[in-house]
């Protein structure tokens, strides 16, 4: 277990965001991530609530832009987001789009050379990191629920859906609700897993609730002016799969919100009170 | 007057967040600003809260960082935040400092050269953007508040001493208190106003409220933790000069507070709630 080394942290609403970075085992090299710390963290354990963030962003989106730590300090949730890819090594092309290679993960374990040496991003984030915050913080156990937005809803949604057991609740804002049937998605996965369509179901959040339902109701929230909903969301395919399979699903379409983090923090309360619900 | 041209908006808790150029009278160049309008103003006019920003910043600075806009939305503030210095045409060395020239206005207006063609932020502040605003969004005559950060605690400060009649409501995070006396306010005023020291003193909020108390009382936090604290902030020598001439202020030291938004968001409602009780 590699250790974890404090970069900055700042006092924020009586608890303390910070951030990290360490030496992962996944990605062979150094990953950062932040971490809100609610002040109840202090003298007890605490349910713990992991963000997956979109295309382009980092560590720092979240703890900037998503507002969501004056809730988390009320409600005692401790929130961790990981970057979005791994940074180094560097991998010859990686920054040559800002839909693939750095801040562009996927939430996929690459199979395809150069990106399999360090593209795992499902580890890492379903594995690695959890591991280090069990370690490292005053997180309680057997109590975590992820979200994310955007290609990290996709994350979110295919991580707690692959793994009802280690996450108890799950929502997504704006997801990539079926990677495999869109340009983004199909980008990704050409990249990272070649042309093996079965690995692509894999990670298909679609997919994977047509096969087995997460064990709690799904929370998401869309906007209907979001400039992605029609190419690359697909979340009318996401809710076909979950009334096929049974899943309970609140799919909240929003008027007038759009894809950014102006729509995400004005739900974020929303959200982060399903987690504390099903967390409790 | 300049028409505002119309950037970008985005819907956020049930009012919108709008981002305005211009071509303006003041700094005889574009010029943008942030504006949020509450779900209030839909059918009346609302009051109006501007916000200055502090070194490095933009226009999009408040809007993504301070966590403004849910309780806006609630009291039915329109929020406005300007830029922090002319950005075109540009002027030689502007770009050579992150403490002067661009994103460093001060707030004041130069008489200097090259800096006195452009760098009028003090009347783009207190005259021109009020008169956009009130000409061309839904803002109530009469209602207008200021608050800021840093540099723009000292902007906020400074204009509404200065301008008792115009403001209703003053607030600050973490002021520059007494520029005339710190490394950033001495840099900023000698190259933009020379050596004229009675000029200085017009643009030090600490000599401000010495001379004239603002009429209603004043809001400030304080980080102790805050790394500018001791060298640049000087917030005790406002408090002095406020206790002299009899200014009602409410200086509250946080304890562990840092200098970034993370301490600013955390007590955002209190200044907020200042600002609205006043403003009604």
């Amino acid at each position: 277990m590699s250790t974890i080394q404090l970069s900055s942290e700042h006092v924020c609403y009586g608890g303390v965001q910070q951030f990290f970075k360490h030496d992962s085992r996944e990605t062979r090299g150094a990953m950062k991530f932040s971490v809100y710390l609610p002040p109840q963290s202090r003298t007890a354990r605490v349910p713990v609530l992991y963000y997956l963030a979109g295309l382009t962003c980092t560590e720092e989106t979240f703890a900037i832009k998503a507002h969501a730590q004056q809730l988390a300090a009320e409600l005692g949730l401790m929130l961790v987001s990981p970057d979005t890819s791994p940074r180094e090594p560097r991998v010859p092309g990686d920054a040559d789009s800002w839909d693939f290679g750095q801040g562009a993960g996927f939430y996929v374990d690459a199979t395809q050379a150069p990106w399999s040496a360090n593209y795992r991003m499902y580890s890492y984030v379903t594995r690695e990191l959890p591991e280090l915050v069990s370690a490292n913080l005053p997180a309680l156990a057997h109590a975590a629920g992820i979200f994310g937005h955007s290609m990290g809803g996709h994350g979110a949604l295919m991580c707690a859906l692959r793994n009802p057991a280690r996450y108890r609740s799950v929502s997504a804002f704006a997801p990539i609700a079926a990677p495999q049937h869109c340009p983004w998605g199909q980008k990704a996965f050409s990249g990272y897993l070649g042309e093996d369509r079965q690995a692509w179901r894999e990670y298909d959040a679609a997919e994977c609730v047509l096969r087995a339902p997460f064990p709690r109701p799904i929370l998401i929230d869309q906007g209907t002016a979001d400039q992605y909903l029609a190419e690359q969301l697909l979340v009318e395919r996401f809710s076909a799969a979950a009334a096929k399979s049974g899943q309970q699903l609140n799919l909240r379409m929003q008027p007038g919100y759009d894809h950014g983090y102006y729509f995400i923090q004005t739900f974020m309360a929303d959200h982060l009170r399903h987690h504390a619900a099903l967390l409790r």
